[in-house]
């Protein structure tokens, strides 16, 4: 009943309006132990919560979603000028370890929040949606590495997309077999994605010897 | 009457000629110190100079602008040679701080230009026309900085795009008191953020330390 | 007669296929000595293979050449997987001076590619083929050496993109002067920029002093 009350727009809009606070505060985090200025930092942080997204919509061939909805950029940049003026704060060792998760919801959020978009604009099915998902939810991130001289998440063993990259598949999946439970699928596969991704935070998981190019300890 | 009798068309095309040089000859200069070759020199010289307005132009979802005035793609190819033959006498030291302010320049221009494209779009106003602004100012350099595996602007205390983001604030604000007054404003707008660099410039100024994340002398 | 015979969207279609398997593929080598796990293995050699083609789309203003002809994601993320699972065959020093030559026709036969629809779409004439010729064949390189942290080939002095510019700039008069024999300049400039690379390759050539910014042995 509670599902069905609420369209899967409305539930989007206000995922990726959480998901972009927690990925502006991040990245301002991240960066926070280099030099940058306030200037660096609104840049860095719009990059992040909004890049991904833009980057998926430039692909997809549609306006970029924060063009229509300017909140999601305002989001971003108030977050990111908050995250600076907060910074002593949310560094602290507890505060900084809830927002691991809170980032990794916001992961989540915007990786399915992706697919689907992908799924609903029927583009390039079955493997654009899972593409365009992890796109969504790591391209800000890689963007804000990247132009901070930082080594991206690529590089590192840590599991932080390929939750995102399971997440998707099984929505596929769903939506295959079941179209009409998109909005059920869209909230299922969130939460599957964030207790996937809670679970690497909390008991420390990295990939696999066996699934990476080179030993880490060599 | 002056400025009446000129169309914004006009000098908009005209500024950005300029800026277009302007950015291509200070690129090359800016890597000229690392062993690039011919090729490198103009591929980093281009996407200086039309890479911030390329990368504007899709998010605008707008025809980019060197495919329907190759001009700009051909001056920043030949700027680019040009300052690869001349390098050893651009390098000179007071040829050299010449450029820096040409670079001031260019980067004004770009940036009210950017702004003032956004704007008559019509596309998310107002805080759409300032990102985009400062993408067009600065975007052609961050990708330059980053194939060139330079630091980019964003992690130094250099005042360089704070003056295009001032520009492109009083602009917007000039523009919503006085629609009618769009040459003035882009005019006035552009030699502002111009003189502000080049206080920078000139008094050598940074970022306060209040406005950095971390004091820059730890 | 044969080669009248094939259209040349058939031929594109199948170089293009041959050349994101080798794309795909010597990404993964070239990233194997760092530690990346396999999730930044696809990752990687997906960008490889269809970034710079993506980016030449974006900026021709046509959907991506991805979305239509899904096999390429699919070939790309099963070459990266192929190259994973067999890399300590393929990092043989004779298998992997092989994927050298196999890489430069990756880059000769995108390169034509590129330039070719960019020409066919009549897109800034004559300049703009060669340049997202080269931005096809290199773009998705250039990609992945900025994520994964290493140099990219604009800093160093091999001889990878100079063919790929003079066979799209070999291509482009011949275009002009004999427009119906497309197929055949497509062909041939191919041929051009695959053994001008292999030249390079083989007998180890290097950019003269005299095109370089700084001698590289200073």
């Amino acid at each position: 009943m509670f599902l069905q009350s609420l369209s899967i727009e409305t539930i989007s809009f206000w995922l990726a309006i959480v998901a972009t606070i927690a990925f502006a505060v991040t990245a301002v985090l991240a960066i926070a132990d280099h030099g940058v200025d306030i200037f660096g930092v609104v840049v860095l942080g719009v990059i992040t919560a909004i890049g991904g997204g833009t980057i998926r919509d430039l692909i997809l061939g549609v306006p970029v979603f924060w063009a229509k909805d300017l909140i999601f950029a305002q989001v971003a940049v108030f977050s990111s000028l908050l995250a600076f003026a907060g910074r002593s704060f949310f560094t602290q060792p507890q505060i900084f370890s809830l927002l691991l998760y809170l980032d990794g919801l916001g992961a989540a959020l915007f990786g399915m929040q992706g697919a689907m978009k992908t799924w609903t604009l029927n583009f390039g099915l079955p493997l654009a949606p899972i593409l365009l998902g992890v796109l969504t939810a790591i391209g800000g991130g890689l963007l804000r590495d990247v132009l901070a001289g930082r080594k991206t998440l690529l590089m590192t063993s840590e599991i932080y997309a390929i939750p995102v990259v399971i997440g998707c598949s099984v929505m596929m999946v769903c939506l295959q077999l079941f179209p009409s439970l998109d909005t059920e699928a869209l909230i299922g596969c969130t939460v599957l994605t964030f207790l996937l991704r809670t679970a690497a935070i909390y008991w420390h998981l990295r990939v696999p010897e066996w699934l990476m190019t080179k030993s880490r300890h060599t």
